[in-house]
Formats: C-alpha cells, structure tokens, sequence
C-alpha cells in the first residue's frame, strides 16, 4: 500500500511522457494499490471480483456506450432488461420495475423519489414549497444515505427519524409507529420508511413483515436498503431472512457488495409498474425520439435521473448466465458458512469478544482485548484503552499485516472502537482462511 | 446492430453455462452492439475511447475498489487530486475544490444543491418546508438535467425557468435579468443560474461574462454546465468560447463526451473551498474514522452524495498524464477543424441546409432536403414532409448505412426533425472521413 504521496509523482502538466513511462507508472500503480482480490481483504462490503463479472466489464468498457437508448445499447439493454426481470422475480416483484443505478446511496434515493412521488405527484411540477415538512423514518443502525438523500431532496436531516433497534440491531416496529404517531401530531407528513436488510456494521435484517403492516396501516411507502444483505436473496439456505421483502414497495440491492460483480453495480426495484417512469421522465426530444423505427419501450433512460449511463447489468449478466442462480447460491451459502465458522471459533477463544451473540449476516462483529487487559475491572478508562486497541491493530496490519479488516465505535449504543469481520463470495473465502485471520489478528493485537 | 430481442438468448435462470456457451454469447454481445469506436459513429456526444484511457478503465476495474477512502484507494485518490487540480486550474479555480460525479446531470445537481446550500446551509437540517419556492434559471435550449434535477431536490420543475436564447442558441442576459425581476416578484426566491457552455443539440455557449455580472448583482449563484463544450478549456485555439469561465461558481464537465475518456467520467468543479464537505458530510464513524494513522483529508469520500464511488478519474489521468495538455489541445482542436470542414462544404452543397449560420462547438445540425423536395413552397406540407425525412434516414442508416448520426425536432425554435453531425477526439477524425459522412447522407436520403 502507498503510505506517502510522494512515491508516485501523479502531476499532470504541458507535456505528454512516453509508453515506458506511463508503464512504470501504472506497474506502480497497481502495485501500491490495495489488492481488494486477497483472499485476507475484509475491510469493507466489497472484496474481489468475480472473475467472469470482470470479463463482462472490460468487454462493456470496451464497447463504451450508453445505457439509455436501445439504439446505442441493444444488447445491453436487453441485459439489463434479463437482469432485472430475474431479479424482480427473486424478490417477489414479477410485474414490477427496475434500473440500475451508480451506487446504494442513489438507489436508496429513488426509493425516496418514488415514494414522495406516489403521496405528492405535484411535486414534480411544484416542489416542496408549501407542503408540511415530508419525514421518513429509518432506524438508528441504518446507513447514512438516508440523510444524505433527505438533504439532496429538500426533506432535510432532522426529518429523517431514528427508530430504536433491538439488542440484535433490527428496528423496533413498535417503536415506528410510535415514532409515526408522533410526528403526525407534530403536524408533520410522514412518507416513507427506509427499512434494512443487512445492516453496514452488524448486519442485521429489520423485521419486514410487521414493518409492512405498519406501512399498509399508516400509507407510507416501505423501502428496503438490502444493498448488502440482498444478496441472500440468491441463497436456498439463507434467504428465508428477507422474508417479507415481496410486500414491500421498492428494494435496493448491490451486487457489487456480496456477490462481487465489479464495483459499481448497484439495482433499484420497484413493485409499482410504470411509476418509474413518470416520476423521472423528462421526455427530451433530441434522445427519446417516438418516430424511431424499433420498439422504444426498450429505451429504459427517461426512468432514469442520469442522462447517460454507464453499462452496469452486463458484469453481473455473465457472471449469473456463467452460474446460474445455483452458482450465485453456493457462493453465498459457503461465504455465509465461513462468517459462522468464524463466529463460533472466536466465541470460544480468550480474548475475542462478540459484540452481537447471534448473526444473520457474514458481519461478524467483536473486541479484541489483549492479554494484558483481560480480567480487569471494565471501568471508563479500560474502554478507553480499549477504543484506541482496534485503531493500533489497524495501523499494524496495514504497515505490516497479512489481513485487513474495518473497526468502527458505535456511539449510539454507548461502544467503542470494534472490529467488523465480513466475508464475501469473491475471493471464495475457507475456513482454513478463517483460521489464520484469527492467528494474525493474535499476533498483531496480544502485546497492546 | 441488434434488431430483434430474439437473436440473441439473455434469459437467466436456475442453471449456469459452460465457457465455451459463454464465450459465443460475448462474441454475440460484441458483434451485434454498436461500434461506438466506428470511425462514423456521430450519433451521440461521446464516440469511442481514447486507448489509454481505456487501459486506465481496465486497470482500476481491475483492482475493484472504492474512491471514498485513501485506505482502499491510495493511488487513485492522489490520481483523482491530480486530475482534479489540473482541471480546477484549467477553469481557473485554483483555490476551489472537485469530486467525479457518475455523469453530468449528477454534477449538475451538486452545482444546484451548493447553490441552494450556500444561500440556505439549514436546508440541510430542516428542507425545504415553510421556504419560498426556489427558482432556477437555465436556457429553453439547456440541458433537461435541470428539470431532473429540480425534481429530484424538491425544487419542482415549473420553477426551471427557460430563458429565451438568440439566434445563435445563446442565452440572453436581458431576458435572464427579467425573468429573475418577476419571480422575485411573485414572491418566489431565484437561487441559482444554469448556463450551458456548448448545448446538446446546437452546441452554443452562454455568455458568461454578462452572466456572471448578473448573478453577482443578485446574489445569485452561476453554474456553468459544460458538460460538453468544457472541452475546448483544453484548446489553445479556442477555449477563449469560454471566456468568463473563472467567474463563475461552479462548472460541470464530462471527459467521457468530446475527449474519449471512456464512460463514465464527469466531473463537478466548485470555486469555494470546504463547502462541498459542509454540504454533504454526514460524518459516518465506520467509514470516515478520524483516528486513522495517515492524513486523513485524502478521505474525498464525505463530499459526496455517493457512499461508494467507481473509481473514473484514474482513466482520465493516464491518458492526461501521456498526452500532456498540449497532446490533449491538438486532439480537441483537430475535432473542432473537421466540424468546421463538414460545415464549410455542406453549406456549399445542394440539399444540405445549416439550421446556424455559424457555430462555436463541434455540433453541425442541418436539414437535408432531398433532390424531390428542393426548390419548393415552403409550406406547412413541406415541412410536415421535411419531418420525416431524418427518421426515415435514420432507419436507412441503421439499417444498410455506414455512418450513425442522430436527428430530433426543436419545438421552441420551431423546427422539424434535423440531423445533428459532431465530431468528438476518438478515434481522431479527418477530412475525408467528413467527405464520406456527405456523400453517405446523399446516397441514402436523395431518392426521398
């Protein structure tokens, strides 16, 4: 990894440089860049790629064209079109829609458009101006996205209400509704509700089927952030832990997180047909021409909030026709094995501490406390000492480590800094390999 | 080119393929896609790539990471500040501030979410509730991401007032000064100019400096998308159609159309330091860790709407980095000689009609008339006729033809459907290419 900026000179000036150069450069390049295909990387939600999903974007790159018109992408738009229906299917949203879009904070942002959209149509046309002040509820473990998106809509941050989550970090419907009640009678509009399915840090799934009872009760829209934990969607095993996901409204998913297509491939999936469209279209003349002479349904980008768009379905089309949903499921099924491999080893193990007992996930959460801080009184200032435990581990596996993996505090549920183990499908990770992470994590951590 | 969705089978499901079953779909996929690197592909504002920028694609699709931390992206997020910096001194921002955005009509959001911010920071907070409608002001012959966008942020799309534009396509300043006069007077809030520096079909650009004048008269603030024309700021020749540029507060510009950087790349450039963190941070603690060991502001991640962000500017710096500004201007500025060629003789020519006189960037729109319909009365018949000349053309094009150029009507000026030609960088264009593209459009339109 690069640790300074002055190994590689990146400035760009006057003059071009030769082949050779450039060579060295990009050889430098990759060499100092974080290798996210080891079989150790599991710093974040994403790891390597699926091989055959890396083949379908170098030949989509290659082709350089734009998602938005069948003229320009005929084979693409019928693979995003095979992607998409399949699934919309999976989920349970057969007559429903779909798009991809650049990433999970922008499909979590269509949820949100859609669903202000279905209460205020004249939005579109009028704005906000006006209208009482729009609330979506999300809960306190959720993703920052939601009030990314609630700024960028006009909705604004302190509409986005936290609903408390249980010990096990799924949301508290009771809590919901309370929360719903609330803010009506603050003479607030309540719209939407962002539930998760597969939490960023614990990865936990709310409770969707007393969410969507709740949502059908009060006429919100439900959402489900199931970029990460969507992708058990694909297991015959696991994915009884979506269980409700058909009746909810909109459902954003990223296979570029779990199932390791390359980054970004990211869907947005709705069950209301024909609502995509007339919230995001623009009907601009010089692209989405009516007189072509080809069927123009097949012209996904007035759905779309971008003009073009870059080819995201075609790596996750080959990866899934190379697997098919049997392929798609093993992988999952064997990350999923290896998370709970790793989870009962350290459950067992002095030193390794699980911060959720139970998981439904491949995140599997814990402190690491060095043998000189065990069995000592945990008053205010061990925590302290153990906050600044996972940052120095840290540093240490970065310089000097064979494996990476991400710690976090937790403020709202009072935790200091720990480590999140997460396992993806790419590379297939072993339970040999989870050995050795809890060796190195030992190695590194013991003396502190 | 594909015509039918039955050629080839993209259907998924329970099983996977073999390689060999794969491998015919890929070549299938590639053979019946549009060769947007065609040397006669003038039907969008993007062509093919530049090669090195495609090896840049490759490389960091490759190594499959995330732009949003220097942890996981050390080298590409010292090659995105580079590119970032040289483009920021370029529009002569040398002190402002930039991130990649996934196209232009998200960069262009950013500039109306910074607008609205800098006039209003605790719309963050609360929305837009109990706030006078805000209104924007961009050209009838701007870009629809504005009326996206104003959608999208809550703003509302009867609040994107079209300014009316001159002959040339320009956006008139006076008209711009009165429609900002009755706004405010209906109680309404202007917060923000869009001006375009080279528009979609006509390829005009707005006069900034009078622009600029006005907005700073009315507090307002100037954002320029340049999504295409920005290009010509790497001319020497002819980045003057720029001039007024380091005036205004916030640009947006798209390597991806004129220069070949392969799709996606766009950029978003702001004058202000720190207000794209102030506007857009929500601080998450898992991600944006202020204990790390190394200098945490190359963490670009929390200026972002985004969460995770595809890695596009290291495509765009390798090929900056071997071309140099220098091999870049004369790729620009042999695009802008070919347009002028192309113009210059079909002005000449029978049947070839130019919808401007003259012309600021690489957009030559133009009716054909063919040898049936000249020297006629011009009357509302003709016209209709006129109408579907393009389309059917087109269909010819597509069909049987060796050149792909698109066509759309312009209802605001009246006009019936007409060809748009435009040259781009990639692959570099001549004039006998430009010789072929007239003598083609005559085979296939003259029998009409």
């Amino acid at each position: 990894m690069l640790h300074k900026q002055e190994e590689i000179d990146f400035s760009l000036g006057q003059n071009g440089c030769t082949d050779e150069e450039l060579l060295s450069l990009v050889r430098h390049t990759i060499r100092r860049s974080v290798d996210t295909g080891h079989p150790h990387f599991y710093n974040q939600l994403y790891g390597g790629t699926d091989p055959y999903g890396l083949a379908g974007a170098w030949v989509s790159e290659a082709c350089n064209t734009n998602q938005y018109t069948f003229e320009v992408a005929p084979t693409f738009s019928l693979a995003e079109h095979a992607v998409l229906q399949r699934a919309l299917e999976l989920f349970g949203f057969p007559n429903g829609d779909g798009i991809f879009a650049p990433g999970g904070s922008m499909s979590n942002m269509y949820g949100l458009v859609l669903a202000r959209y279905r209460m205020y149509p004249d939005v579109k046309l009028d704005g906000l101006a006006g209208l009482p002040p729009l609330v979506v509820f999300t809960s306190e473990d959720a993703h920052y996205s939601t009030l990314k998106g609630a700024h960028w809509l006009g909705i604004g941050t302190r509409n986005v209400v936290k609903v408390k989550t249980d010990a096990a970090g799924c949301m508290d419907p009771k809590h919901l509704e309370q929360c719903i009640i609330k803010a009506t009678r603050e003479k607030k509009k309540p719209f939407a509700v962002v539930a998760t399915a597969g939490t960023t840090v614990l990865g936990s799934f709310d409770p969707l089927n007393p969410l969507a009872d709740i949502c059908q009760k009060h006429g919100l829209w439900l959402h489900v952030d199931a970029c990460w934990g969507g992708s058990l969607i694909l297991s015959r095993k696991h994915a009884s832990v979506l269980e409700g996901i058909d009746r909810v409204d909109s459902v954003s998913w990223n296979p570029h997180k779990m199932v390791g297509a390359p980054l970004q491939c990211s869907m947005f999936l709705v069950k209301h047909e024909g609502l995509l469209h007339r919230s995001n279209s623009a009907s601009a003349t010089y692209l989405f021409q009516q007189d072509k002479f080809y069927d123009v349904t097949y012209d996904s980008g007035d759905k779309s909030v971008q003009c073009g768009r870059k080819v995201d379905a075609y790596k996750l089309w080959l990866m899934w026709r190379k697997r098919g949903d049997e392929g798609l499921s093993r992988l999952v099924d064997n990350a999923v094995d290896c998370a709970q491999y790793f989870a009962k080893i350290i459950s067992e193990r002095p030193g390794f501490e699980l911060v959720l007992p139970e998981f439904q996930c491949t995140n599997i959460c814990f402190w690491f406390i060095p043998s000189s801080m065990r069995d000592q009184t945990r008053d205010e200032a061990w925590w302290d000492k153990l906050a600044k435990v996972a940052p120095l581990m840290k540093e240490r596996m970065v310089l000097q480590g064979a494996v990476m993996l991400g710690y976090q505090p937790m403020a709202h549920r009072g935790m200091v800094n720990f480590f999140r183990m997460v396992t993806t499908c790419q590379p297939p990770p072993t339970r040999a390999q989870m050995d050795f992470v809890i060796e190195e994590i030992e190695r590194l951590g013991d003396d502190l």
